[in-house]
């Protein structure tokens, strides 16, 4: 219920009240579009020149896409939105008081309203050096790394081949059967299985074992049990290797251990944990223990009218569920601060938001995907109608990216005839030091002649 | 004409000829194609996992194409050509006598025949510190890192100007007048006077500077007086500031010294020099004073006839003149190497190579261009049929990559809707530290208090 008990007032100095919305992904934009009528003045920073279309990011990663397929320039997105604009700044401190944000370039930037959806990232459980060993999934450069270093690991693997007639084990490991996991997973299978064979001459990359490890009791989680049993069955069929209850206990340079096992790896990828971004802790209000905002059905902390916290940095309660901190609600808070401010514009009461849940989708690989559908009916679905279903909200989704159709038909194309244009291996042409020489492998000898090829 | 009285023989073992390619640019890349039906195997081996199409690369750094557009994983190409593999390594010697290459990696590479195709890259005469100031263009990390500099100093000119009511001169410098300055600077007109309008609330993107210098005394040298004329002025339409006899002395953070004037600069481009690969010396073959190879009518260093020398890496006359080191001699100096060793597996003499002449063009800007026609007519064509002329051509030689449809419609639309998918700031979201330094520009107090915005 609203804290709220009379309409919230602003600008007393008569002026247009002034929004700064921090954060351009999904609540941040539709913040900001939803504002685009009302007689305010709007003011969007982000510290990345453009928003990203995080559902696809993965098939960045595994080079089915190109970033420019996934990610628009914000100022591009709202070049035609007269009472807006952009500035590519990073926030680093709230004066509530003042009702001022510092940016990093030194200046200040004064709010009437202040809009805080700077999003989450990766954890590591407090073992930060994992995260050279193993990347996350977040933004646009993630992708383009993950994608270098799935890409070199078959090219390191057919050079040691051709020259030692030996290579390392070409394990790819997902740790984190989330969504982001099953889908890394199901992709890593289908670049092996698929879209390399033809490649190489002296390795087999369908060899290569795609190994999921999650630490609870089945993938996906988050979804009813008989679609994370689904999942887990697709995955088998692409050949990836489920393993529940494994806890990862250490990662290294070309290794993990699971359950205190050893297991090499040529790529370790990291979708586990979820920490939110540090500008909520410096609003000084109630967070969870991932550090995301509690906000009201205003979507304000306590006692900060003035201040919305959307998205994966606000932690959310409905019916006695937190909503999940993926696109859906992101979009519908955003599209909520732009009813919130119009209320109080009116001098009307502000309506409470109510998070409408249409379902989750995940998708397992190439050709399917499990659904849990809430709207426009209730459904189970897996497979091949999951994946065309994931394939359509997908493609209608791509807002505000005018090439949607020049994307579904590289998309397409790619899907069936097997080709990746976008497998490009840029910035560092060499593995990180640890690789090649853990990958260098047992035989020393053989490293010290110069061994002759063919 | 040929140095070989007899025809060239190798093999005495018996086994099929080995040929080593090494670089996978145009020279190497159609070497590898004209091989594809001879008894040889053929390695291709290259530092990057990719072909790049070099005269669309410019479109990159200039955000109207993506990466993945205009380059394309040399083993796609070639997977399919089954006497033909692909090794992601760089050679670091050559042992003439045995016959081998040595790479990186510690192995070797065993030959019957070598084909050494590794290009040239830019040069700064010696002023190698220069590099860090103004990159220039050879492959795509360098427009990856150009495209980041570009749309990064319109942001920080934006933010100086709302934080602070003022921002150093836009200013982007290209030193160099040949193709690439000239499609260079065309091309960052084009961003600043078309493409960028709307973007901006507080800068004017087409009040930007654009200023192309070149110390001889007229921009491409190259090409008939008269289309160095008409390109002159096609850059004058675009409000590209050429300065010809332009001498640049110096170069530093935001700078560069033009004739001893120092000119502030946001961004610096550098199109001048061209060095050869340092394979060339390798070879212990007589070299021109850019360490261009010297090669005869077959193609190969003096008394090596089972090496071939090829594209921007040699330096080969016909009819008193240098061959000019573009795509079009690279190209056909690959089908060159097919016909040589064809002939040597028949016994038969070595026809000589002779480069077929068509012609050269460079665009300037979006609807204009030069052509130097030879083939099918001779003709010197200017403005928009010149930039027709190019369209085609380059649309057509966009050979071996299968999206050339993706491509073609992209920048279609591109060109007419004004928009630029491509336009991501990668990487470091950051300007060098030089530049914001030099950007803070001359008012200090504002430096000191953080100054209020709005």
């Amino acid at each position: 219920m609203s804290q709220l008990t009379k309409p919230f007032q602003v600008g007393e100095h008569g002026a247009r009240p002034r929004v700064v919305i921090v954060g351009a992904g999904f609540g941040g934009l539709h913040a900001a579009l939803a504002l685009r009528h009302l007689a305010v003045d709007v003011t969007v920073v982000d510290r990345r020149n453009h928003h990203t279309f995080q559902p696809l990011l993965y098939q960045v990663a595994l080079a089915v896409l190109s970033p420019a397929d996934i990610a628009q320039p914000i100022r591009t997105i709202l070049r035609n939105q007269a009472n807006t604009e952009v500035l590519m700044d990073e926030v680093n401190g709230i004066d509530l008081q003042a009702r001022r944000v510092w940016l990093t370039s030194g200046a200040q930037l004064a709010y009437d309203y202040l809009v805080i959806a700077t999003g989450a990232t990766h954890s590591y459980f407090g073992k930060d050096e994992w995260a050279r060993y193993a990347p996350g999934l977040k933004g646009i450069e993630d992708a383009i790394e993950i994608r270098r270093r799935v890409l070199l690991a078959f090219e390191l693997a057919e050079r040691q081949m051709q020259e030692r007639g030996w290579h390392p084990p070409l394990n790819f490991v997902v740790i984190g059967g989330g969504p982001t996991g099953v889908e890394l997973a199901g992709a890593v299978s289908d670049i092996t299985k698929l879209y390399m064979r033809h490649d190489f001459r002296h390795i087999d990359p369908s060899k290569a074992r795609v190994l999921l490890f999650d630490s609870g009791p089945r993938v996906l989680a988050a979804y009813p049990e008989d679609l994370s049993a689904k999942a887990e069955r697709e995955l088998f069929h692409l050949g990836v290797e489920v393993h529940t209850k494994s806890h990862v206990t250490n990662v290294g340079p070309g290794w993990v251990e699971v359950n205190d096992q050893r297991i090499d790896a040529a790529v370790i990828l990291w979708a586990a944990g979820v920490q939110a971004s540090p500008l909520g802790k410096m609003l000084g209000a109630p967070t969870d223990k991932r550090g995301c905002v509690i906000v009201d059905s205003d979507l304000n902390p306590p006692g900060l009218p003035e201040v919305f916290v959307l998205g994966d940095l606000a932690h959310f309660e409905q019916d006695g569920k937190q909503v999940p901190g993926v696109a859906q609600p992101a979009m519908q808070m955003g599209d909520y601060v732009g009813k919130a401010i119009a209320a109080d514009l009116a001098h009307q009461r502000r309506p409470a938001f109510r998070y409408f849940d249409k379902g989750d989708m995940a998708t397992i690989g190439r050709m399917a995907a499990v659904a849990n559908v809430q709207w426009p009916f209730k459904a189970h679905l897996s497979g091949l109608p999951a994946w065309l279903t994931w394939m359509v909200v997908h493609i209608f989704f791509l807002i505000g990216f005018r090439n949607r159709i020049a994307v579904f038909s590289q998309w397409v194309w790619n899907y069936f005839m097997f080709t990746r244009s976008a497998r490009l291996i840029t910035g560092d042409q060499n593995l990180p030091g640890w690789q090649d020489q853990v990958n260098a492998g047992p035989a020393k000898e053989e490293d010290v002649r110069a061994a002759e090829v063919r």
